[in-house]
């Protein structure tokens, strides 16, 4: 039996078909099918390559990636699953390019994309305008493919936006169904998605968000908790509320730390700031505004402040389940007494869990691959196949299979 | 019949052999078979890609990139070309490298070119700078090869340099090549080179140098339109004549842009700086004379403000052949009332012609690669074939073939 | 015969089975035999290269560059070795990661690791930290793998630490092997390494504490010259010492420049900075004392001014061997009249040994290339006698074999 024979058997029962040709945008826009596609891909992409098998499908090709804020562990796993696959990524950086110069959004996404199977876009900074801005350029390709501009239509995959982050909570997911033994295994599981105190300032609402529109759909009983003035999106709680009922899970907030913990199977204790901050910022920021910017950077770093409770200490882990709670993070976190005076986390908690996390970052280079492969490979199990009976080594001399 | 047959039987019938091993500076240095191998494979390598077969001609290999200019298109374009033919990029960042801390130029284009196939290079700043340092890296390389440094010889793409745009007039004809349906419908055609208004300053005499200097040798009809004021270099107007000469086209030069524009089959505005003040501008930077630099771009802001009438606008494109000539822009343009209030062209100019334009640039990249091509293969034709016989897909699964 | 067979035999005679899935820090942690393993392996895979064989052994792959200092010729180094081997760079730039931002070094290590085959660091400005920083990374991944984060061992290459730049020195060393035609006519020879002025301040101590470090392992006679107060680290002059006595060479100590160069074989001459007042300027930075650091530079020049006539003139260099030893640098050099008014050498003599610093310089990408293949493959001979056979053509068309 091959590497990926029990994921191709698992694939042949899902219609993840409208994936071909298509993006990667919010979570809760794909069907539970191709959310279930991408993690059988993604594990057959991590077994092919830990059984030193080639998953590489293109000969040569581009890759680009456009990023909006710094970022090591996207960026990396970005380049590892297009390298996995055979692309060779082109940083479109808007301090060496003329797109900063005034040129339109279509005319650069055209003019990069001759030659480009994909395209990645990290841009979270401001409400409304990321997710916004990714669709402008799936919309430029769009076009210039059916004008005959390009004679491909590259794939977008949103590596972080205002709304979502689908790379960090698809594979926070993917992480979860390993750890409990089967995405079946997940329905019941009650998580604590709990806001936790920071020193520093303006953290994106996409994991929040991102996590809540996609656990609710295992049917898990997904709990958001936060101090008061600290909403998310209404539109994704709405996506939770709809999502939780449709997969017989369930979808509450509160404003109590402890209960959210109280006999949580999982925590994800992380910063955010304030959605109707965020929305001033971005609306100031339009403005031009730096004075109204550090201004109410003053008053969140005020309003944070009166939260140092919100930590994820040892006594609050003590009160989930059985006080073992899976704690999840996507990295980095600000760490009580490591990196901060007070943050996030008990440094001894974070301690304890700091295998579990790296394993948890472990799957985003796969799920980030498995997005592009549904995107662009036309039968995927066929494909699948034909890289495991084929079997090329990845590592010449190296020994083929587990 | 293979997807490359036609274009491998038509270079059987030219002579280009000197083409190999050697570099692509200025486009009249090539003979006319050199160019018109060049439009073949260039063509023949977009069959190959567009009917999924790969032209990976290198297993490893380097291309080294140094941009002494901000740049998307011919940064993405080289990028693009050199993975199609399976070439890593690597740049040569003047910042993060220690060129700047005063090494000869001889030396790091030995050490660059150990294991690098191709250097391509835009210097476009500084008239009498940009070509001559491309030869100064060009005649290093070939030294050190002759001295055994270097076990081969890297092949110099010139992407832009203050005497020519090598790629950029390269990929124009060749988009003029498929408009009007073939090379020998160009004789005759009438295009007008005219200079524009824009509200910046400086921009690079490479493009209209290089249009004229290329395309008066397809028997075309080249007029050269600008303010008094406003030369290229009175070399490559010397070129363009001899080429009109030999071709049995024209060029002729004229003040009056209507003049230009009159019955024209094609149109190319585009605004650039006065010979005359580049090359003083080059003088006081290299005084290090910023005061003079300052005031030499308040002097050639005014001097532009008062041709603000040369504009490819409604009305002139009204007078060209059926109203219908085909506007040409190398992009990004500066667009009336679009990315500033009187620019090079009416905003719905531009936009009837957006899908023309981006056609255009849509053949750099493989422009760029059928001169690395020429340069590093011995036999193209056999290679080319073998190719296309082999069909090895550049991605997997997907079918072989238009 | 293949290209490698005479490499190979010589292979099987050393024992460098503890190389596969180990890093390579300081050249004396490494047995005899796993050095003149790794001089084989870069000749080989230069055969290779020459008779235009790929030497591809990853398919795919990534390799991580961490440059905490400018660098062009081991920047380019590392990556036309990676290229070669069939791996892509990626840059952790800490500008643009959040590295920066209070990560923990254990942390980043793992989330750039997981599909990493290689890591290498260059950092050497600090004097005690460099290595050790090196070391942490390593042991992050050491542990990652244990812990079953990391389904593989990133190898880490030392691209120049505070100790030593095993790269540069292997590469040197190799260098020398070819010019007097094997390591056995080393024996005996006699090689200066001397301290030389340069105009600028703070040059790191890696290279002259490598080369004494690795030549005294050959039975050459090594003399370590520098004015009073230039000492190196005295931990690297018991390793050269401990080196002369095993291998039956010598290494001498020296206040006199005219007496290193004596009748040597070969010189090396090269500014560095005082250990000490490296020491000193790391403690500084640590303190943040930016006015004690320039107060440290100015006394640091001062005291090099009094320095000037160390220097490889002419003269000097005629009381060498027949008035012909080998001149050696790491380039780039001072050059007097050149890059400044009185420098390491003069530039009648660089000029004069051109093309010889530039063949030492070509030696490096191999050298690191070797050190990957040596810790990525279980059975190099195997390996290499496998691609050498198969004979893929690098190149498309052109001939295989010299």
């Amino acid at each position: 039996m091959s590497a990926v024979d029990k994921y191709v058997e698992a694939l042949r029962a899902l219609d993840f078909s409208k994936m071909f040709n298509n993006d990667f945008f919010l979570t809760w826009e794909k069907t539970k099918d191709e959310i279930d596609a991408t993690f059988l891909v993604a594990d057959a992409l991590r077994a092919l390559r830990e059984s030193n098998i080639s998953a590489r499908i293109f000969d040569s090709g581009l890759a680009i990636s456009l990023f909006r804020d710094n970022s090591t562990r996207t960026r990396f796993s970005f380049a590892s699953a297009c390298n996995l696959l055979g692309l060779a990524v082109q940083d479109l950086d808007e301090g060496k390019s003329q797109v900063a110069h005034g040129e339109t959004v279509r005319e650069t996404a055209n003019m990069i994309s001759f030659m480009a199977d994909v395209i990645g876009i990290r841009d979270d900074m401001y409400i409304g305008k990321g997710n916004a801005y990714m669709h402008e350029v799936a919309d430029a390709v769009d076009q210039g493919y059916k004008d005959g501009v390009l004679d491909h239509r590259p794939t977008l995959v949103d590596l972080q936006c205002d709304i979502d982050h689908p790379t960090q909570c698809m594979a926070d997911a993917l992480d979860l169904i390993h750890e409990f033994g089967g995405l079946d295994n997940l329905r019941g599981k009650k998580i604590a998605m709990s806001w936790a105190y920071s020193p520093s300032y303006g953290k994106p609402l996409s994991v929040p968000q991102g996590i809540v529109g996609l656990l609710t759909r295992f049917g898990m009983d997904v709990v958001l908790a936060h101090p008061e003035g600290y909403e998310i999106m209404a539109d994704v709680e709405e996506v939770a509320k709809k999502n939780a009922a449709e997969s017989g899970g369930k979808f509450t907030k509160t404003n109590d730390m402890a209960e959210a913990f109280a006999d949580a199977d999982i925590v994800y204790p992380k910063s955010w700031a304030p959605f109707k901050a965020m929305e001033k910022r971005t609306q100031l920021y339009g403005e031009g505004d730096q004075k109204g910017i550090d201004e109410l950077e003053q008053d969140l770093l005020r309003q944070n402040a009166q939260h140092q409770d919100w930590s994820c200490t040892e006594d609050l882990m003590k009160t989930t389940k059985d006080g073992k709670a899976l704690y999840m993070h996507c990295l980095p976190a600000d760490i009580s007494g490591v990196s901060c005076e007070h943050g996030e986390v008990d440094g001894s908690v974070f301690d304890r869990y700091r295998d579990p996390l790296y394993k948890e970052a472990s799957y985003k280079p796969y799920i980030i691959a498995a997005m592009i492969f549904l995107a662009k490979v036309q039968d995927p199990t066929a494909v699948l196949q034909d890289l495991a009976v084929n079997a090329k080594p990845r590592l010449l001399g190296a020994p083929v299979g587990h």
